[in-house]
């Protein structure tokens, strides 16, 4: 009983549909498929505002190059100390920055404040001597299962335009911020100040198909040597903007989220005694401890052991495909736990 | 009718039927999954060797990452000027490897020599001054459509093995270099002296999957950490390895190839008065003339223009899935083509 | 009257000496000159320990060519928050190292402590996805004045060691915290586990020079091919040599020392109301208040504002060539400002 | 009697008295000291034209540092197969421009030509897979002690301008040049399209003193960031804006110059014979043939050995402080050598 990541899901119907619709004839590639060219115009449709996309194979991929687009190789992009870019990219963003710094900052429930940010900004004068600002990247959902409000973001937004930085939004899990929330899509990225999102399908239902959406055209300009030159351009490139068209046209990314969401919920209500934060996406964290996770192991739920090793911190994902019944024996495993000794700590 | 690259064909059967195949249940991911963990053991029986295989998703990060092993930022690799790594990689080389140096050499049907390289290599004195060399790059079949003999792998192979230089194939074509040359994969690989192989299946008939092979298990050494840094480790990394294993065990990357090579051997018996290359792969090279280009592109045909504006040089690749009809009035139109005035030049 | 920096202090009677007994013939250059083949040797007799020197013109290339010879593109260096390769260096380390990651951590008097260095290795588990730990980085004196005791260093060596990684000291200052201590060069570096040391001497009286020391030989490694190709390998390197040959063997170094420590505690003593802390070496720090600050810059006090733009942080440094009667100067100044109303806060 | 380089020269008189006269008195550091702020003005007074001047310690520094300037990472740097950048500097022009390429051009006399050049951009139609045309640079003097003219050089900045090019000078030997020609210094750099300048002093009599000169402004960009993080800006900048000021305001420049220029002329009249190249600087080229080579070691001359270690070519440089005597000794060699069987091949 797999609760370790939406990135062990399987591919949705529909996207399966439309990599095999997508497989007939000879097309130019590189981008110069009839698939690829109509992204700009349906995310454009999506976001309500032209825009421009790129497809990309990895959230990996889609975040370092839009982050690289926002910041000179002397530049700090300040982001939250869990961000993915920080904990779980390797040194990706400052391979692609050419040695840009990510700047660490606290926040509860994974969250920076626009409080934050600015304070961060005020602690150091700029000069040749100190690296230069030049961004701010927040994740939508967060990497603990919060999200962001459309207030929240304008707040970071209007700090981030006073300083002339760029506001980025990893969005890897942005469907499952966006049915959360119940807003537009617009709501919580141009029109509440984001410039550059990395739009993640695959750990909702895609193969492997992500995208950087650009809300401000002046950003792009080099972006498309940049994804070359990373080897992030395909060649077979339908394939993937196949998928994120599906993805987009058919509505599954709401479906999916929708549903990952949900099962996410039913087991917060269970993990009621442990929950760490919020629950507003699709990921739970406990504070099991080690006898509860461990009672939890031998039942067979697989899941994601957090932060340092004698944390007692445990991950559950509910991925779009998830099992019922599984969700449904591990609400029970967890009631059966909060009502013995090794419960809450 | 086109013949513009195999890179704009679509995915054979065997190839989507893995696919779904692999669409079942939650599984480990980055490579932690069951086809991937397979990877090594089939490849290693291809070769007839123990291996270690690394699946990308292009062929551009399989040989930038293959470099990037292979040679220091202060290193040099030797290439033919008209390699792919020089020519149409954007500079991703010099980013994969923190700025290697790729030395252009020269040499009839984009072929290196031995003595090339050695030359090249006794040019320079080597010094704290100088870039180091550090490898030796060859591509299988090649740009040109021609392909490397073993005795020719091995020539080059003791010039690098002489001055501990590491050689990688850039196996883009693979392939169709082994069907062309009728050998074992170990003949032009590993016991002709190279180190490290990109190995290419999508332009035969994959979705997007190459593999970095390794014939030298001390040259993995921090591969793992290139790979994720560079964005090019799949999250769904068994839909990639999946798609590896079907070429492989399936036998499909043969008869792909065989039918390839066998369609551009008709086109070359056709275009025999303007052919600048033996065809010993799926690609033929042409000096048409601009005259001629357009007569052929009057018909219908679309190619890519090869070289200067001027060069007068087509370059028709006859990709796995090449329609049999559009070959059929190809070879036609250049029996027509030979016949008047607008022929050879 | 400059309290400044040290940085902007002059050159000492010996080191010009000995660059005009330099000036004499022609040599083979690039570090063939006969001061250059010497460092190892008399440096070697400073440290009780055979070592290789190599001289470079800034502190910034010391520091970031010691610290790519310790870490990876994918590694991280543990750093104090207001180290000097975090805060006054743009982003050099990122730019030398190619890209390895400077964690930031807190800790008084601008110190790192073995407890804090090792909780930051214990929050996060090392994987493919994470950074990989790889370098320890301490300054001495530090960038607040404080100096590290040997057991200090000890104590962070156990660690470093017992995971494998470098430890890097920064030694701008190392003079200043040598005679402070009051003990032999060999206490503070490889006795106590210093890998690595950047050795300044262009603050204490050089033209400019400083050196990058190695206490393993087997770290020295590609160390010259990336100094050359960082610009950093001087043709006429013998005027470098001869200055730091001079600073070690003259006894400059420890009379500009005492010089400057001795004057900044008299500095010390008249504002102890205002000092953030113990000042051990040429540094005094002060919350002086703006008020205060604007006091002391009406008399023609010239002096750093430390931290954000509203921290009422001054610094002074005593320079080893620092006016005495300038020094006597702002002690009364200080002392006048100690009895107003515009005193501590 | 070394003739091995102008590297290996002492200081002049002039330049060790303007450091002896700017070590006075403590004054702000970084570039913010009184020489540095006057080097625009008199720079501009010396090219009769604004310019914006920025002291390094290396060649090496200046030139990659105004090549970082000149082109993304994705460029292409244009030079000829001799340039010091590409076969002297180990790979820190890609080091420094993360990545960017530099082209090797063929041309007699190691000089480009406007057509080389132009065939080269043609060669290559320039896409998203390409290596983007970024800049052109020549060095004059040039690496075979050749001069450009004014209209060689006016002829190869039309070429770049038509393609927005940067065309880059690299003047380790600019004085050399200059006075071989006779010119004003605006009749080779902004007067015939230079846009950027490496101006060396070091070669021709100063300690270690090179600058970038930049003829357009807008080029400057984040030069200063560019320099700050390559560990290129000094604490003590004085020393070497000393220099500077009085290399181009004493007239050294020149008097230096013409004395190295003069003997170098002494030295090509007598190698008549082995000449490979015009001598018009303080270089000569010549194909003495390894027994040549070595009857003239076995009297005592030390030269450079050129090239691929049997090509027989020796290089000779006179220095501005070369000995007078050690001249005429050289002379008198190579006349005798001239009789003899041992003579020229």
């Amino acid at each position: 009983m797999h609760f370790i990541s939406d990135g062990s899901a399987t591919v949705c119907p529909e996207i399966m549909d439309a990599i095999a619709a997508a497989n007939r004839g000879h097309v130019f590639g590189y981008g110069e498929d009839p698939w690829t060219q109509r992204l700009d115009g349906v995310f454009g449709g999506f976001f309500g505002k032209p825009v421009r996309v790129f497809p990309v194979s990895t959230g990996t991929a889609a975040n370092c190059l839009a982050l690289a687009t926002a910041t000179p190789p002397w530049g700090a992009v300040f982001a939250h100390d869990e961000a993915h870019i920080l904990r779980d990219e390797c040194s990706a963003p400052e391979f692609f920055t050419s040695g840009a710094r990510i700047v660490a900052l606290p926040g509860r429930d994974a969250k920076l404040t626009a409080e934050t940010v600015s304070a961060a900004l005020e602690a150091n004068p700029v000069s040749v001597h100190s690296i230069q600002p030049a961004a701010v990247s927040i994740t939508q959902a967060t990497e603990r299962g919060t999200v962001y409000r459309p207030a929240e973001i304008e707040a970071l937004s209007r700090i981030a335009r006073a300083r002339d930085l760029v506001l980025h939004m990893d969005g890897a899990r942005f469907a499952n911020a966006l049915v959360s929330l119940g807003c537009e899509p617009a709501d919580i990225t141009w029109r509440a100040g984001v410039d550059v999102l990395s739009f993640g399908a695959t750990k909702n239902g895609a193969l492997t198909a992500e995208a950087v959406v650009f809300f401000r055209e002046e950003l792009v300009r080099e972006f498309e040597l940049r994804r070359k030159r990373a080897g992030h351009l395909l060649a077979k490139s339908r394939y993937i903007s196949a998928q994120l068209l599906a993805y987009v046209e058919t509505g599954v990314w709401r479906r999916n989220a929708e549903r990952a969401n949900r099962l996410a919920g039913h087991i917060a209500a269970a993990a009621q005694p442990w929950l760490l934060h919020p629950v507003e996406a699709n990921q739970v964290f406990m504070r099991l401890g080690e006898p509860g996770k461990r009672a939890l192991r031998d039942q067979g739920f697989v899941f994601y052991d957090w932060g340092a090793a004698d944390s007692g911190i445990a991950r559950f994902v509910a991925a779009w495909d998830q099992d019922e019944q599984d969700v449904r024996k591990l609400v029970q495993a967890l009631q059966r736990l909060a009502t013995t000794a090794s419960g809450p700590r």
